[in-house]
């Protein structure tokens, strides 16, 4: 049963030996990325001890090399087959990624943080929207962008406010500092749904009699999103986990639980897109959800099985990423089409990047201020270093401005006059600069100011530092373990509060103890309500060929007692 | 970051609130899509235990009474997206589910029955397309189909001449049937490497003059194909196994290892594509020696993650087959174009149903005497009841038929006249009808001929019933283990010679014996070259925490002794 190729054989028959079929052209596409995907994680791994250099790094110049190569080799013809493709990236490759984040990070340290996320991802995404918005309409039209409408300044704004997830990812170890990951990459889930309710503002906006009613409005959709989008994952999620725990998978197969699990995740994320949600938010949540519940209801098989394939998923479509990016920083019609000199490129690009790093300074810094007044755990205060890092590590742009790039400023591919060209290839240019820049300096200016005991003192008494190294899955082998894993649960309750907590009396501590008062409420609902029905840590069922678990294979556990 | 939507929310406030953006449809088309799956998962979970039902019939109503209720929504005139895309299944679908196959399969049993496999698969697709092709050119014209070409006939012969590995997979059990399973799935296999080269003769032949020579060509077009693709997939398997011994990557992260192995398989079937080789028959060679070698490189996360990963994503790949083949039974395009009645169309079904049952029991039976005849060994014997089994589970046609159809009869997705339109619906049928018929009725055949006695005493001797109950991964434990397993090879040698293999003495016993005398040389060359280079069994190096892996998750080891 074959031929398939045949559509491009009789093709290249009809053109000769060198004929240019579209489906052979797809193929040698993706031959081309796939064997550029196994050399950077060959590259990767050689250059692992290096400490300037990370994954994300090492694809973009791959990319952006083999971009030139096929440029030379089509004679600059061909930046076609190069394009980015927002339904690839937007369908296929950031779901996974997302996902897995949530899967895999760590609950304790994430919603100990809650508040200081919310600020960055909410406000500080409104403050730097202003700065960027109002600085690039000030400045563009001095350096002689003259055709771009105040929507499209408006739309700018929110392309370089919001910080790239993926990136941060990539740059940030959870394990090494639990810490920033969780504020950056927090901030980088949640100021997706602001972005969200931003553009659509933008794109809506009344401009000629807009009133204090339509920013109202705009708060408003903001709480609705953020709040059904969190919602629609964590009962996505629970599905799973009643699903798999009614149904009982495992008694026949355990690819069917996985199976299972990734699609549902999937599904909440498209659902989640098509009523105009927020699928990041979505199926961050849902990830998180998912490892609380339903990875415990499954067999051990598959949650060796999940915890690798899921991180492999991610691990792959984040190196696609960047590869594609620096692919595409190759796109010659977008270059040919805007028709700036040299020197008012570079100026458009200083502005740019100024005023992203200025927009980011400027909520960084008080905000985080503002955090620190209102907690008190010493474990959640962000020092001034920790504060700089923060405020660069988040000023990667990636793949995501892009995309938003290339969908406010091209119409099916194709922009519409030479500014707009000007934009895309100045946000390129943008993206490509951050990356390399910023990303390679992060890990040495972690190492810089925050030297390594860092790591260690803060994550003492927070999360364990791996999942590999801790955390046996002891509930599956003393299936009543459940007085014992509460008793855990409740000390470590009592130690959060011990360490620092009085009764909150005032507003700044109203809001410091909410945490912990919501997190010692949840724990009760989770414990009385939760786990007997959704399953989860001490609720599982017993499968009937209980082998042991390898111990340095299980999922970190210690946190599901939130 | 966000607003990823907002093309098809554009468009949808120009067109209003029920707007059908085309990108909106594509995502409401996964979303159906993805839901059916789970659903099919669901279902097939459900009725695992009945008797008649399996996953890929529950996959193929599901998508056909779903089709139903996509064309009464769209008032019939919605089959657009339904349309079946050769390029999803060819370069998406297919590959993982072939590779997953070689990945599993029980290679001692494979080889065991290499000569009859070669024999149904080579020889019996050659006298099954002969039959079909005469039969169809005698019978259409008399029906009243009268613009097809001999070219058009000798394809109908190809289409319908070929064993669906996909539907073998399904409905015979690899544990339970062992025998079975090797030779109807070891064909299907093969075949597709006989079809790849009568598909290319057919296109090229010249009718107006034949030569003896010509029917020589393709002999040795065949041969050169097969050995091509072959070994191709076992380089590609080297080169990995090799790479990741060499580089050691479980030192830095096991998702590496998992993304190497899965992207190197991967693009070994599409080079393959590529250069006109056949992709199933290399990715399925790629995957035995990922199994025997790469596999025991990787650690032990990775050993059990590959194992249930690939295995996942061949599972669903098969169901969204199953899925999409019953959707695409309401093309309402072709079956509007075909201007045949029904008793006309009923006719054609029934010459062709009748010719592809003919074409295998014209084979199946001769040859397996044939088999017979050359083999000593009496777990290699071909009994009677196996023989209608072989001819009955072999009769499936399916997604590839239906591929290959579109391929030969349709431009652009569009046929070009009435006869084509009414080639591509009786297809539709036969595919669905055999599918749906010939794999209820297998499982209770099986049951009804080869009573459960069987197949315990089919496997006794041969491979583990399971690789869930047997092999511990002993080696790991014991790294230096490899004299034991040396021995206990040659051990199963032994055992395999006495079981009833003289010396060779005649062409027969020669043709039999050879089989073992190949095993024998070959398991020197391994032990002596290959494992020392490629690692292997007993050749892994110690991984820095040897932590024990489930005795019940290890992939099957007693096979790595071929």
């Amino acid at each position: 049963m074959a031929t398939y190729l045949d559509p491009m054989y009789d093709l290249l028959l009809k053109y000769g030996v060198a004929g240019d079929d579209a489906d052979r052209l797809h193929v040698i596409e993706i031959v081309l990325f796939v064997s550029l995907l196994c050399l950077c994680i060959i590259l990767g791994h050689l250059l692992e001890e290096n400490r300037w250099m990370n994954e994300s790094i090492t694809a973009l110049l791959l990319g952006f090399c083999s971009g030139v190569v096929v440029l030379l080799v089509s004679k600059g013809q061909n930046s076609h087959i190069l394009q980015f493709d927002e339904e690839l990236f937007f369908i296929y490759l950031l779901p996974p990624i997302i996902f897995n984040a949530g899967f895999q990070v760590k609950k304790k340290q994430f919603f100990r943080n809650f508040i200081a996320i919310m600020l960055f991802g909410v406000v500080g995404v409104f403050i730097s929207f202003a700065i960027i918005s109002a600085g690039t309409r000030y400045m563009f039209t001095k350096l002689g962008l003259k055709k771009l409408s105040m929507r499209d300044y408006l739309a700018i704004g929110t392309i370089f406010s919001a910080t790239d997830s993926v990136c941060t990812l990539q740059v940030l170890n959870q394990d090494d500092t639990p810490l920033l990951y969780s504020l950056v990459f927090g901030e980088g889930v949640v100021n997706d749904a602001t972005s969200v309710v931003l553009f659509r503002a933008v794109q809506n906006f009344n401009f000629d009699a807009y009133t204090a009613l339509e920013a109202l409005q705009v708060a408003g959709n903001f709480l609705y999103l953020f709040f059904t989008s969190t919602v629609f994952g964590v009962l996505a999620g629970l599905l799973s986990a009643y699903i798999i725990k009614t149904l009982y998978f495992g008694r026949h197969s355990t690819d069917r639980e996985i199976a299972i699990m990734a699609l549902m995740a999937y599904l909440s994320y498209l659902i989640a897109e098509l009523c105009y949600l927020s699928g990041i938010l979505t199926v961050f949540f849902c990830g998180i959800v998912m490892s609380h519940y339903t990875w415990h209801n499954v067999t051990e098989a598959s949650r060796i099985t999940t915890r690798h394939a899921f991180a492999t998923m991610s691990f792959i479509a984040e190196t696609f990423i960047f590869l594609y990016v620096g692919m595409d920083a190759l796109d010659v019609d977008k270059w040919k089409m805007s028709k700036t000199s040299i020197g008012q490129f570079f100026s458009i690009f200083g502005v740019l990047l100024f005023l992203t790093v200025l927009g980011r300074a400027a909520f960084v810094l008080p905000l985080s201020a503002l955090s620190n007044y209102c907690t008190k755990s010493p474990n959640t205060k962000i020092s001034p270093h920790h504060q700089v890092v923060i405020w660069w590590a988040g000023l990667m742009r990636g793949a995501v401005s892009i995309a938003l790039a290339f969908n406010q400023f091209t119409e099916g591919g194709r922009t519409r006059n030479s500014d707009e060209a000007t934009v895309i290839t100045t946000t390129i240019t943008v993206v490509l600069f951050s990356t390399i820049v910023f990303g390679t300096a992060t890990k040495p200016l972690i190492c810089w100011l925050l030297p390594a005991h860092f790591s260690s003192t803060i994550s003492e008494d927070s999360d364990p530092p791996s999942p590999k190294d801790t955390s046996v899955d002891s509930e599956f082998h003393v299936p009543l373990l459940l007085g014992l894993s509460e008793a855990d649960g409740e000390n470590n309750g009592v130690s959060f509060m011990i360490n620092g907590l009085p009764r909150p009396s005032s507003l700044t501590a109203l809001l410091g103890g909410s945490t912990s008062g919501i997190h010692r409420a949840w724990r009760q609902v989770d414990d009385a309500y939760m786990r007997p029905l959704f399953g989860g840590k001490g609720f599982v069922r017993q499968i009937s060929r209980p082998a042991t678990i390898p111990e340095n294979e299980a999922l970190e556990d210690s946190d599901s007692q939130q």
